[in-house]
This record gives C-alpha cells, sequence and structure tokens, in this order.
C-alpha cells in the first residue's frame, strides 16, 4: 500500500548567497513525495494550474510516485518566492500568490481512499481534517505538518485534526507556540494531550528530536559544506521520515528512530542545491552511504 | 598527573524565571574544576579577594581539586551578575566588576609546571600565553577558550597562543567571527591553519559538535525538563571533556568522543540548578548513568 500525501505543488523563485532560480517546480508536496519515492509508492494529490507543464511534470516521472490525483485547474500555479541570507534562518517571504490553490478542496481519488500512511503537508486544518474524512478504514500512520499561522488563526479547526494525528512534525517555535510552552518536553507533553503520540521537532542546522510518550531520540543534522538553499528541507526530512516507516511492516520505537536518520539523511541533501535538485538524483545507494554517515557522526562506545 | 586549569574563580549574582541568588561561588575555572574533578585530579590557578571565605572556598573541599595556586590578593573578589529570559539564550549582563582579577597574573606553582593537560579558561590570551611559558616541557593537550572580546580586540595576542593549542573549544558565533567565514567547516579548516587540530563548537541548547581535521562528531544536547540557570554550563562541559581525557592513557579518536559526551553530561547537570548546584553533588554512578541516557537519545541501528 503506498503513503499518501496531500500538500502543494507550485513555482518557486529562489535566491540565496549561491545563486537564483527564477521558476523551479516546488510545494511541500513535491519535496516530500521525491524524497519519501526513495523508500516506497507514493500518491500524490494537490493542485496545479493550466501553466503547469509536462516538462514541469517531469520531476515525478520514472519514480514510484502516482499523479493521477495532481488536479489540474484553471488558472496559476501556486508561487512562492523568497530570499536567504548567509544564516539560511534568515529568510524572507517575497512573494507568496496562492491562485489555484486557494480554491483547492482535495479529493481522493477512490483507489488512494484505503490509504494506511497518510501525510497532511501544512495547509489549512480544516483541509487536512477534509482528506482524513475522505479515507476507509483505519490508517497505520497519519502525519502532520502545520505553522504558526493556523496555530494562530484557526486553532479549533488545527485541534480537531490532531486528534486524528499520530505524528506531528513542526519546528521548535511551533512546537512552543501550540503548546504555549517554552521548554520542549513540557510542550511534547501538552501536545500529546490534543492527539499525536509523536512529536518530531525538526530544528533546521541544528538536527530534529523526536519526542515519544516514553522516550526521546534526537538527530544532528549533519555538518554539510555546501548548504545553497534550505528550501524543502523540512518536507524532505519529512518524505524520508514517513517514507521509510511505510516501507517497514512495524512502527517499532526502532523503526521510528532509522525513520528520524533517514528523514535527517533526506534534509541534508536537500539543501546542498537549489530546489528538488539536492534529492532528485539520488539513489538508494547513497542515501544509504549517507545514513552511514549520520551513524559515525553520531556514535560513541 | 593531574589538569591544570588556570582562570576565573568569581562571586555571581544570577537571575532566572526560575529564581535568583544574590551571591554563589562561580567563574568558569570553578565549574570546570569541579565538573572535571570527577574524573581526574585538578590543580585550580586563579586569584580571589580577601572577601572570600573559608566558606566560599568549601565548594572546593572534599574533592580532588588542589586550590594551592588560587591566590589572595587585597581587593574584592571578581563579581559578576546576569539575568536569563525564559529563552536561555536572551542573556542580559547586569555587572562585571573585574576587582581583584584585573591585576591578575598568573603564577604557576613549582610542582604543576609539568603538567600534561592544561586548560586556559576564557581569560587575556596574553595571560593564557603566560601560563603556557611557564611550563617545563611537552604538554600533551591544551585546551582553550576564549571570546569574541578578545577574537575583535587582541586577534595577534590570540593567534600567538592558538600556535599554542590543540583544543579550541568555543561556541557557533565566535567560530564565524575567528574564521570570518559562516559555515562551519570551512571556519574549521581556517582555524586548523592556526594551530588547533581539534574545534569543540559548544551551542548551548542544541549540543556540540567537533570537528577534527579528518572526521565530525555531534552530540545533541539532551532535552531536560528543568532548566532553571544555564550559568556555567560551557565551563561543566569543559571540565567534563578535559577532565574525561586526562583520565585516560592514549588521546585516540574514541576517547575524544567519549570526552565531548562526558562534557554533555556535566552540561547538563549544571544547568539543571543554580550556579554549581548541579554538578557540585554528583557521583561517578549518576555520570556513567547519564551517559548512558545520551547513548539512549542519539543511537540506532
Amino acid at each position: 500500500m503506498s503513503l499518501l500525501v496531500v500538500g502543494s505543488v507550485a513555482f518557486d523563485a529562489l535566491e540565496t548567497p549561491f545563486g537564483k532560480v527564477e521558476r523551479t517546480v516546488g510545494g511541500a508536496a513535491t519535496y516530500f513525495s521525491v524524497a519519501a519515492s526513495f523508500f516506497t509508492h507514493v500518491s500524490l494529490v494537490g493542485v496545479v494550474g493550466d501553466d503547469f507543464t509536462a516538462e514541469d511534470a517531469a520531476v515525478f516521472k520514472g519514480r514510484r510516485i502516482d499523479i493521477s490525483g495532481l488536479e489540474r485547474a484553471q488558472g496559476k500555479t501556486f508561487f512562492w518566492a523568497g530570499r536567504y541570507g548567509i544564516d539560511p534562518n534568515d529568510r524572507v517571504t517575497l512573494a507568496t500568490e496562492l491562485n489555484v490553490f486557494s480554491t483547492f478542496r482535495p479529493q481522493i481519488p477512490e483507489r488512494f481512499r484505503k490509504s494506511k500512511h497518510i501525510f497532511l503537508a501544512n495547509i489549512d486544518p480544516t483541509l487536512q481534517r477534509s482528506v482524513l474524512k475522505q479515507i476507509d478504514g483505519q490508517p497505520h500512520i497519519v502525519g502532520l505538518d502545520t505553522m504558526n499561522y493556523w496555530i494562530e488563526s484557526t486553532p479549533a479547526e488545527l485541534r480537531e485534526i490532531l486528534r486524528h494525528t499520530d505524528v506531528l512534525m513542526i519546528n521548535d517555535s511551533e512546537t512552543r507556540m501550540l503548546a504555549n510552552e517554552h521548554n520542549l518536553l513540557r510542550a511534547a507533553r501538552e501536545i500529546f494531550k490534543l492527539g499525536p503520540t509523536t512529536l518530531v521537532i525538526k530544528r533546521g542546522e541544528h538536527g530534529a528530536l523526536l519526542v515519544h510518550k516514553d522516550w526521546v531520540f534526537a538527530v544532528p543534522a549533519l555538518p554539510l559544506e555546501e548548504v545553497h538553499d534550505p528550501t524543502g528541507a523540512g518536507d524532505s526530512f519529512g518524505g524520508g521520515f514517513m517514507g521509510y516507516l511505510a516501507s517497514v511492516p512495524r512502527l517499532t520505537d526502532a523503526a521510528l528512530r532509522r525513520a528520524m536518520v533517514y528523514g535527517s539523511v533526506m534534509g541534508s541533501f536537500a539543501v546542498e542545491q537549489f530546489g528538488v535538485d539536492g534529492i532528485k538524483s539520488l539513489t538508494r545507494e547513497r542515501i544509504d552511504d549517507r545514513y552511514a554517515e549520520f551513524r559515525r557522526l553520531t556514535h560513541f562506545d
């Protein structure tokens, strides 16, 4: 059974100290599904405009990604433009044009409705909820991303979808905002009351932290010489994490730990090049080599 | 052979969201030597004023710390006052009164001059250099801390002492400033040209990173429910790191990795309580239990 992801497919204009691209295919569901496809079959549900060409769709081709759920609507594709400083945390959003995304109402094709592994990328929590309502049966795992905007402006709707979420993947400031608590362990306990059993905190250049009811696991980021474009690092992490979990028979603690490392591996590749270039040409062998590099980075006797 | 540390012994006034102390014995050499004494014998060289009582000195008592090199000068002991916000990175220095520290000229007692393990805590690089000039023979390892003030105001003197330094222990912003390079791996390469063979980057709540010529090692910080006072965390880290290294027969890569973890262990205990309270009552058993906790935090199969 494949991994269902619902989220944005977009055109991005990106500027970093290392270069500039005017229009590249991005969006959370793009990074997520390309990353996850190295581990499992992916079913993508999203929307693009009539400006989205076959050439643009080529990024999904030749992979285990089913884009038959990628709706094509009249109008322009979601567009995002951003500029990063030498410190990748210094991000300026230059433009956010929702375009066809503003009226997106996710329709889950019949054949995806029995999906057991589901990732709801960062979109309106009401839409995230509508996706789950279309699912038949009980999923094994529902992962969810959100952001400060939804935490502040639609708290009730977010709480509703969190009741149906197993793994919440957000960053530290979102964790603190959602729980109204600075300490991350105490914040996690507040979040567990809302539904999730697992909190994955993405910390960019500081790695990632998984908090489970009874244990914690931390992965530092791999120090890299070349960080050319941080766009999509978090979504690539999500794809590696969920893709790996969808590929194993049982959701053990050991599998969750490995998923954290595979997520970190995919995030580390993502930032080394512009847009999806860092992950689109990978092989499972290179992924596993870098997995071993994470072991050398972190293990001691 | 014991571990020689030269640095400040101070009175601190500390204020955090969790409480307040008006006057507690602090200073880099205090945290360092208390932390290191769980691993090895420590020789402390520093200065205090005539206001430093036997009760104040009790923090060093009953430990493997020789304070016969702790000079007593006429005047007041170095005093520092600081306030931290709910985010421990929000630190405001309320007072820095150097007092007897302003005329401190470290004199290394004869019996400490053959020290093989030396840590030069954060003081004027000219004084750090004067310490090494008093050492007979070639030390096995010289560790050094410094700060943005010395990087900016005494760059030539700092470069001179760096030529004689094996392990430089600083934070990320100091690393970037010293190397004039944002990327930490490239910054490390610049720093290696100045003398050190090992760079230990202390990142507070984000853990610590060791960069060696041919390899890197990262330890995340242990997520803690109680972070009551970050004062001395970096110096406690240094004490655990250097203390462990002074206790092993050979400076292997594996020993450096374990030293990073013992440093992280001591830093994690330090922040849980005010001043030195977090580390002063430890046992080697509790230290090793937490070492095992770091293994559970970071290892995967």
